[in-house]
């Protein structure tokens, strides 16, 4: 079957350029007769890979020379017990944002290991919306205060990054790092999952802070221990290669593009056309409001489940998949990532055009 | 450059079927119009390709039905953690024997977590040798007795599997898993990173009995938690997807092969043109002896440093890649996997022989 517009939230659409210069060299890389897959992780051929992959993201991120970069396993799940094993260990007191389901995993697994406080919550209106912070409802206390910039379910982003004083910020980035620019320097912690805008599935990025490194738990296992990583530049034990390799070459393709400033302006003008139809149609509804809208995340409804699930059916039928929305909020959901082209927009809305001409 | 006979260690060669069906469907799988990195892990696509991996696993080790299977993230170091966690919990006493440097890294994680004794131990002559076990040695009281079958470093492999009694046997089998039979009955737990006889690194599978499931210790991180995985068949959150379908073309490529007899057949054989050579050169050496000889990693030396050297140098100019040896045995290492076809082997005693000639 030829390519389709694949809206998946994760794993997600990658960049085909990036999916055919990985397969051209799949059974040779660079010339050494093996695959990618099969060359040691100490290899001079896979230390390139892996520091080309973190030279490129610091490029793309503006990263400072006093943040590690790590390629770890476990996926954003594993870091839900990590940041609070590593990091809430002072005065053992965490401040938590509650803006969606993995908000709520993240909370759930941080109490287990001391005093977590959510300090706002959207959960009343289904995360519809980002609640207000103010700066004044953080204690100056606390180990770090979490939060989780994209909400992939619901659909909404922080518009601002909250002011927290000298508390570390701590951020889930899974479904938006690098799709927007963001100033490292604001946050303590980055971590985020690679199967929505990095890479394949299996594989985390951590952006740490150096002075948040070597505070674990005395009973944090050695592999769920930051300073391990870092000592180990992220080869302690075999590191995930083949999804570090695709990140590489999505990183790559970032940088060719142009960086975050570039895919950004992208982003927001795809997503835009997106939104622009929702709030002029007569029959299709965005489920979020204004400034909180996520540029990677579009949740729309349509009146009622019949006419969701035959639009999800017939959507595609014409080569426009993944398009079902999340069980919490009904509907469809339009995951744009940087790897959606603008094409895949534009032909969504046509679709939806046509749709919404068949049925009024 | 052509296909090279690769002897690493791991990550190790893949059967060339395998990466030949993974690039020919990397744009697009199984008429999706998808990669398989790219569609979500909750989808139908890759619902068949998990269950299936399973289903073949099942059959190539005859696993009972009273034998979970999980497909994690973290390698074989993370289950040195995750195994206490899980298990060092009722007597919180655990035997561990001492056969190489993985060994020595389980125990060292396994002593964090509980009482931890070291009952038997190779360490006195380098690792090359298996030690005697009776019975008698172990602590009936013992939560669990844990070995590494097979020591990829020194190139030994345990002749029988001791028997513990009712203690149950923790077996890291990362690096003979599916090269040899084994009896899962007589094992509590098996584990096995991927990235040497399995597919690519990133993944490990986890074979435990159920009684075993459910006793973690309080502050096990939910990831870390076998229930956890159980609970959720594998997808308690995004599993590594690619390395789990390259995992399963490796499955499916020994089913039809005939299974793990036919495969063992194969490596005796390919082990022993490698090892009868040794026995009769007057120039190299075999550093292991007699029936604890593994037939997945062959250490070999040559009288000193510089002939091992040129030989490394020589080799890899001959398409025989990545033969150094561990720096704590030195020489060279041949890991001879499922993958690596007899003519690999072949290949390389031919050039053996020649080099010999050559330099005495």
């Amino acid at each position: 079957m030829a390519r389709v517009y694949n809206f998946s939230a994760g794993p997600a659409t990658l960049p085909e350029a990036v999916l055919e210069k990985a397969k051209n060299e799949l059974l040779d890389f660079k010339g050494t007769g093996m695959s990618v897959m099969e060359i040691s992780h100490r290899s001079k051929e896979f230390t390139e890979v892996l520091e080309r992959a973190e030279a490129n993201l610091r490029i793309l991120m503006s990263i400072p020379d006093h943040y590690k970069v790590l390629f770890l396993q476990g996926g954003a799940s594993s870091q839900f017990a990590m940041v609070p094993m590593n990091l809430l260990t002072e005065s053992k007191k965490a401040d938590y944002i509650n803006t969606g389901q993995w908000s709520k995993k993240a909370i759930a697994e941080g109490k287990r290991y001391g005093s977590v406080r959510v300090v706002a919550s959207s959960e009343d209106r289904i995360f519809n919306y980002i609640p207000e912070i103010r700066k004044d409802m953080f204690d100056p206390d606390a180990d770090y205060v979490h939060i989780t910039t994209n909400n992939t379910i619901y659909g909404t982003t922080f518009p601002e990054i909250p002011d927290t004083g000298k508390v570390p910020l701590v951020a889930d980035m899974s479904s938006n790092i690098l799709g927007q620019e963001y100033d490292v320097n604001k946050f303590g912690l980055i971590y985020a999952g690679a199967q929505k805008n990095i890479g394949p599935a299996g594989l985390a990025v951590i952006i740490i802070r150096e002075d948040l490194v070597g505070r674990a738990m005395d009973f944090t296992p050695t592999m769920f221990n930051y300073q391990t990583h870092v000592d180990h530049g992220s080869r302690f034990n075999t590191p995930p290669c083949f999804a570090i390799y695709m990140a590489g070459l999505v990183f790559e393709w970032l940088v060719n593009l142009g960086g975050i400033k570039v895919i950004e302006k992208i982003n927001r003008e795809k997503s835009s056309i997106l939104y622009d139809f929702l709030d002029k149609s007569g029959l299709f509804k965005a489920t979020v409001k204004g400034r909180e809208r996520s540029i990677m995340n579009v949740p729309f409804i349509l009146p009622n489940d019949d006419l969701n699930e035959k639009f999800i059916k017939e959507a595609t039928e014409n080569g426009l998949k993944t398009l079902k929305g999340h069980r919490t909020v009904g509907g469809m959901r339009a995951s744009i990532y940087n790897a959606m082209p603008k094409e895949g927009v534009v032909t969504l809305v046509e679709f939806m055009k046509k749709f919404e001409l068949a049925h009024v």
